[in-house]
């Protein structure tokens, strides 16, 4: 194994890379390792998902998902939704899961509706587009749409004189947690799930980070309430313990209808599909999925009582792993010394940093990013 | 660990998939496990890979492929393509790595010639398509295209009147070793390349299974050779050791202009990225991926030798990891007891089996078989 | 009016144009008018059509195809078609009715089923693959394919083991007469629509040309014919008298679905809709339909028999518009003279060329076209 | 010919369209002829354009704007333009124009910066989306953006540090007059094309209506000015005088690589070509083409200046053909009786009602208005 600051200074030139921000960074730190808050998905898998790959690893499979080990992660995930007759599909990534369930679902001319902060309309390269269909952006309050946004931007449509002329709404999208750390509440999922069902139009929420979500000390959705609510949802594993992975549930299964055939096209049925449903497995066994969760959000929570008691404003009211703080100019530089923090660029008041804790976070490091703030 | 047989029991219907033949005919075996030559992706990683990943899992790296590891690989790949210039890019999977590249390089208007035989083409559920491109499929023999009917198709089109109706061939895609184990030879390669260079049209080459072309005994081409005449290749590492994983060389880099933004729009760029580059810097590490390479060619030479002497039929002349036979009715049903072959249905003097060896297959399996065909 | 010999001297560099052919060959001549015969969309419209265009010019109505001479002309057509209850959707030309009527019906993973001559397949720059889908090309007979192909092709498809890595036949696309002015008889269309019946695909006629198949000698198969077996079809107006213009009937109305959406998408919703329902309003009226089509079909047939007595070898036997015959390089040098016909390359004998006749035809230009057959 | 009333009656259920609106209200109506200034493509095509049409009715060409009228209409509007050495090409509609002018000339990841209240954004059914571009929405200011704002989004794309996660703005696309009948004066169209050259992105300017900017009184850009100044922009013929037709011109010849495969792939390269020549040639002789802007604004300032003096607000400050007022509903119920206006829905103070003039517009229709206007 190459130690990784050595491996760093030969990194300047990451192929095909605008720009090799991060990895110049480690150059000018000179030896000492950086502490990485900067995403959750910075290590490889949690040890009891990578446990159960290698115990798996000579075992001979069928591929493409139809094996055991996907089907019985399956049922381990139905179960935890309390949704037994529902569909589920692995897929490797995030945008992955976005662009087929939306291209699957919609009709040429049917966009989906989301958050103008969405993932899907700012942060996968126009993947959506790419499949044909619009984004139809909503104005954002914290990340987060409401179930009166979306009723007017159906009943809109509905009451247009000119429907041939427009992208019809086709479909709901929203994130849950947000990619501002927010969370939607009961009720708030609720309404907009109750509007979607009297629009007939689904309710599809992406995961990617549902484990911390869930695990948040004020959070009062469970996951058979999301199995209720939603149309299609998918439980993120990349950031959440796995070495990659998002499951997938259709609790209306005609959604699914023909998913398969969409997620071969566009390169998204893994060969070894079952190496999914291994570490989905892992996930859904022992109350692995919910421990990591909670480890995370505790580790945020810390962080943000100290930025609190700093004064350091915050830019979202989170109670997730991910916290937006903005920091001066001089504090950033301070920290940046040691730590990496994801970069928002400047805001009134300073810069906007987001720091994140994952599955992998080390009780000692926030400790230590604690010490530091203190000391700011 | 679940045992994989019980697993098998309830797997009966594999989520989403039409017919679950594979699982179907475990059930029908009862205990006895079936050893599997249906293909080369049935396992997990070899275990140096895994032990790689293993050993790195807890590093902190940035995401996307910018990170150490990917660099390294990419070196390594470079160093022993003998091409120190040209561009690396780590995918997830072949329909992925095909689909990418030849919506990357194309104009809206061109398309792929193709043997009509070749993975684009058949095996993708349209997926090249579905990016907006025709692939134009030429006649194949033996799973493989000739210079002469490549050099026939783009002067077809350079002479046509009609130029603006018809779409314009823009790449080459060719696959060593074909879908059928067949290999082109170097100066088959190399009178390709040349046509496609005197007509400005890029060759690129589907190395899903390279190395087991790269060890064939009578393979003529080697990793410097493919960089030299092709413009695009990739180098398989999901049927080659890896859990998954394709290694895309742009040696001519204008190709690789903008492929990255390509590859995250199609939910390509692996979050965790390093994953690919830890795998494929253990695979070109100590000659892992040349011996993988022999250890699934030689087992299948043994199994061809067995075909031949018993005067079963080959369907193709195959000297890499794929042997195509005909068996009667009656010999399919004997070994179909103890072997998972891939059935290609019914052909004149009975059907078309596939037998598959890989990086996994054990010795002890295909002695088993050969004594097994010796006794039909 | 400028007169079009001099036009055409300025006009050898055609905009955009890879090279002037035509326009070339007529500089070449000199001061004699070409006499065209290489196609039947050379002149602009019928002159009834025409006329109804003047006498409703300055009438006012709303947009995109929502006016009264749609609605009248939709009605005729249906008339015509004995099915009252079929939509009717007008479009501006073939292309766009192929492209958006199979991207409207077919699933994401979907193809269209066609002979390998089929317009689609070959002479459409890729539209269809441009939406996302693969053209499944059968071989054909005379441009044609049979219920048998179309039948093993859809049982190749649900016998398969593979589905999800296939594309799905989704639709049946053929021509009526064919892209080689060849007919199906009623008994063969009946067993294509049986066969599409039978398996729940639907059956799409490009009629692009369909008066000239209506008003054949050998004729078989009437308007009300087509309504019943077809699911979709168009009836052309381009090349039978408008200006341009397809009305697309759909009898079986679901498939009609999302359509004027599709259309607006495609940029394939006319603006001044109505010019599209004056034109076959004026087409529906008093017999011009039917009496373009024996136009140009008694005109054809006075030149196949002149092919014929000369003992000229007919490429495909035609009882409608389009003329395919083999001449000899001598023949053709003395024809080309005077006479644009359409130049399909060289063959076994000579040159591939087509004569076609039209609306607009005149018949002392077919009177001598035949002398100089006769003198050749 | 039928008369428009009587057809009318039989209107109401325009085939496809959601609701009837405009036939319906003529229902209620009864006898009475309705004077629409609802749009301005509510009649044929100027008599001077259809007397053309007439008068080369029967001249034998070639198709797909390879014809001599297309080659002179062509010249035509390059001397108009004052730019020789640009191209020219012509198509039927300006929705077609938007997507295949966009389509041909980005790469996969790449989107249009627009208003959010342009055509391609909002009224074209997801036309751009649909070729797997996003349309990168700017907030408008009376239909306009400006050049601060492209810089700035191109600027925040050119210093992301996660650039192959977002859409690269690869065109600007902007309305001259905008769809609110705002114009561009010339510093501004100035500014923005600076902006545009600086970053090296093409500036297309949508000119469905470009006449009635060019002819409007406080115009200050000319169309040589449009030829400096844009890359690609087109000059409409739907909505002025033509049947149908737009010329698109490319006056940075790059842009056009290429770009009438797109044409023939979207469906947008019409059969009978010469007739978009033929027409453009007609609008492009005699000043015909600024006597049509010049005629239709001098009506809507009739229009315009009633709407002052009667108090009633007008929505945007334009001087070209489109007027925007807000009436109550108690004006608004009185003038429907017997004037067709585009109803855009209820806004403060009353409803948002467009009068649009057009080239047939007669100008006893604006006087009677005028009056009406007076008794309000």
């Amino acid at each position: 194994m190459i130690p990784f600051e050595s491996a760093a200074d030969k990194a300047a030139t990451c192929v095909g890379k605008p720009k090799g921000v991060e990895l110049e960074e480690e150059k000018k730190k000179g030896k000492e390792r950086m502490i990485r808050f900067e995403c959750d998905y910075g290590e490889g898998a949690h040890p009891k998902v990578l446990q159960l790959l290698q115990e798996t690893n000579l075992e001979q499979t069928p591929g493409y998902g139809c094996d055991p080990w996907c089907e019985k992660a399956g049922q381990q995930i139905l179960e935890a939704c309390g949704a037994p007759d529902a569909d589920v599909q692995f897929v490797v990534g995030g945008t992955q899961a976005n662009l087929m369930v939306i291209a699957s679902i919609l009709r040429p001319y049917e966009g989906a509706i989301s958050a103008s902060t969405g993932h899907i309309n700012v942060h996968e390269t126009g993947a959506v587009e790419a499949t044909g269909h619009k984004v139809l952006a909503l104005p954002e309050k914290d990340g987060k749409i409401s179930a009166d946004q979306v009723e007017k931007c159906l009943l809109e449509y509905e009451n247009s004189t000119t429907q041939e002329h427009v992208v019809k709404p086709g479909i709901v999208y929203i994130s849950q947690p947000t990619e501002y750390g927010t969370m939607y509440y009961y009720n708030e999922l609720k309404a907009i799930s109750d509007v979607c069902r009297a629009h007939n139009v689904p309710l599809f929420v992406d995961g990617a980070r549902l484990a911390y979500a869930l695990a948040a000390q004020d959070n009062d959705i469970s996951l058979p309430d999301m199995a209720k609510l939603c149309d299609v949802f998918y439980i993120g594993g990349t950031k959440v313990g796995c070495l990659f992975g998002e499951a997938i549930v259709f609790t209306d299964k005609k959604y699914a209808d023909g998913f398969r055939m969409v997620m071969k096209q566009h390169g998204g049925m893994l060969a070894k599909g079952r190496l999914l449903g291994v570490q989905f497995s892992a996930l859904f066994t022992g109350g692995l999925y919910e421990e990591i969760g909670k480890h995370a959000d505790d580790l945020a929570m810390k962080v943000k009582k100290a930025l609190k008691n700093k004064g350091i404003p915050l830019y979202y009211e989170s109670s997730t792993n991910q916290q937006f703080c903005i920091l001066t100019d001089e504090q950033w530089d301070r920290l940046n010394k040691t730590y990496a923090l994801s970069d928002n660029g400047p805001v009134e008041g300073g810069r906007l940093l987001r720091i994140c804790t994952s599955w992998a976070t080390r009780a000692e490091d926030v400790d230590r990013l604690v010490a530091d703030i203190n000391k700011l």
